[in-house]
């Protein structure tokens, strides 16, 4: 039987690697015109650019499909998966995380039936493409990747999150948990930024976990099955199964690693991307 | 009158290149390869490589010079600088940092009369080489960089390191001035992991600042440079003059940032590079 996403993963691919053309360009624009306007401007004018690239050449083609992403609920509409198949886009992640010099990232993903057919998450920076389709392994730049495969928690390098809480008990938890995962001894803690590229360290094995309360789908869709593919774990923060619609989400390059960190981190509550309202 | 140091930066970027295509090719090998084997097994091989292809290679050519380093010290070698020229090297940065698809960084720079002639940082996985030579300016890959500028703490983007203390009382202070940042609050914080990586983010501007205590004169000595060319300001923690043998640092876009970050970081002690024993 034909692949019936093959298709659409290769167009997504074709115009994820334009995106990453057009934002290199921008970045790579003379140092001294960047700096004397705003860097938020440059950031915005590339945002809507790369956005219109990417959506509009899929909404021409695939008419039908559904669309979830961070400017339509922006906009009001809720992020709920239905039986249609949906895509969950975002153009360029990481926008207020770096500056000018930025990290910018391209994630892409389709989503059918509630089951991740394929993602895609382009470090732009870096120049790597990371990809998976469901049942199909992981790659990087088309190179097959696999997770570190490392069990002893002692040896593991874990990433997460760091930021301000609107509520100082989900801050103080928050701190709290870096403190404990700290103390376990884990090798080390790190937060780079970028949610998606996160999840792809973890699936080609240059960090072995990343956890994060209050993460949104469009963050993690791509990396999820990238994670997968790769031979990863990934759950839910309290140890049950991985949903993608609850802001929460633990991946580990074993289960052993996995279950040691849903036991030590403590939850705050940070809803979900399918409330309505 | 001609620059007596530009021929021994000029080696030492020589040396650099062919040490940045040695890492990549390490870490290009078959993934399937490097995961059956230890990843610490490659990083060693790669390390003492990396480290014979520079280090012997300046010493040939600079047989009166002194040189500094984590192996030298390891060996029992104290760090103090001396009027003679020396170079301080570490081939191999990050090597803790990142498993198997890590983050290598290669730095060197040289010192000489206290005062440090020129900085190199390779960022090799991003293929990026940061250069600084005293009074002509920050480059990255050859093109000039800067410091973002930034005046506002609450726009800005602070960079630090985040690893368990020996001592408790060290470890509570490392977290609480996290906490104290966050809640200025700035825009970010990040710990993205290798000290000279984040001392050339913010030169080349995708971060404001940076602090860190316990950080060694081989990890910030190449990125003072380069940071004070790129129009950064350089301090000791407690708002003094910046100290290379300090083990501590803040860098900022600006004055106005740095001096905010001196007033609420609370101190540590970490020793010093030139004590004794």
């Amino acid at each position: 039987m034909a692949d019936p996403w093959k298709e659409c993963m290769d167009h997504c691919l074709e115009v994820t690697k334009q995106a990453g053309k057009m934002i290199r360009d921008a970045l790579q624009k003379d140092i001294a015109i960047m700096q004397k306007s705003s860097p938020v401007d440059l950031v915005t004018e590339t945002d809507l650019k790369v956005e219109q690239l990417i959506i509009s050449s899929i909404r021409k083609k695939y008419t039908t499909h559904s669309f979830i992403g961070e400017e339509s609920v922006a906009a009001g509409a809720p992020s709920i998966l239905t039986d249609n198949p949906t895509w969950i886009i975002d153009p360029i992640d990481g926008t207020t995380n770096f500056n000018i010099n930025a990290r910018f990232t391209s994630t892409s993903f389709l989503c059918s039936l509630n089951q991740i057919e394929f993602g895609i998450v382009y470090s732009c920076q870096e120049d790597k493409l990371y990809t998976a389709r469901k049942g199909n392994g992981a790659f990087c730049n088309g190179e097959p990747i696999k997770v570190s495969g490392q069990e002893d928690i002692t040896k593991s390098l874990v990433l997460t999150e760091m930021g301000l809480k609107k509520d100082p008990e989900h801050f103080k938890t928050m701190m709290s948990n870096i403190e404990t995962i700290l103390t376990i001894p884990v090798h080390g803690i790190r937060s780079p930024g970028s949610a998606a590229v996160n999840m792809c360290l973890v699936a080609c094995g240059a960090a072995d976990a990343y956890y994060h309360m209050g993460i949104h789908c469009w963050d993690m869709a791509g990396g999820a099955v990238i994670v997968k593919e790769a031979g990863g774990v990934i759950m839910d923060i309290s140890g049950g199964p991985f949903d993608l619609m609850s802001r929460r989400l633990i991946i580990a390059s074993s289960r052993t690693i996995a279950d040691h960190l849903t036991q030590v981190i403590k939850e705050f509550p940070v809803g979900r991307d399918d409330s309505e309202g």
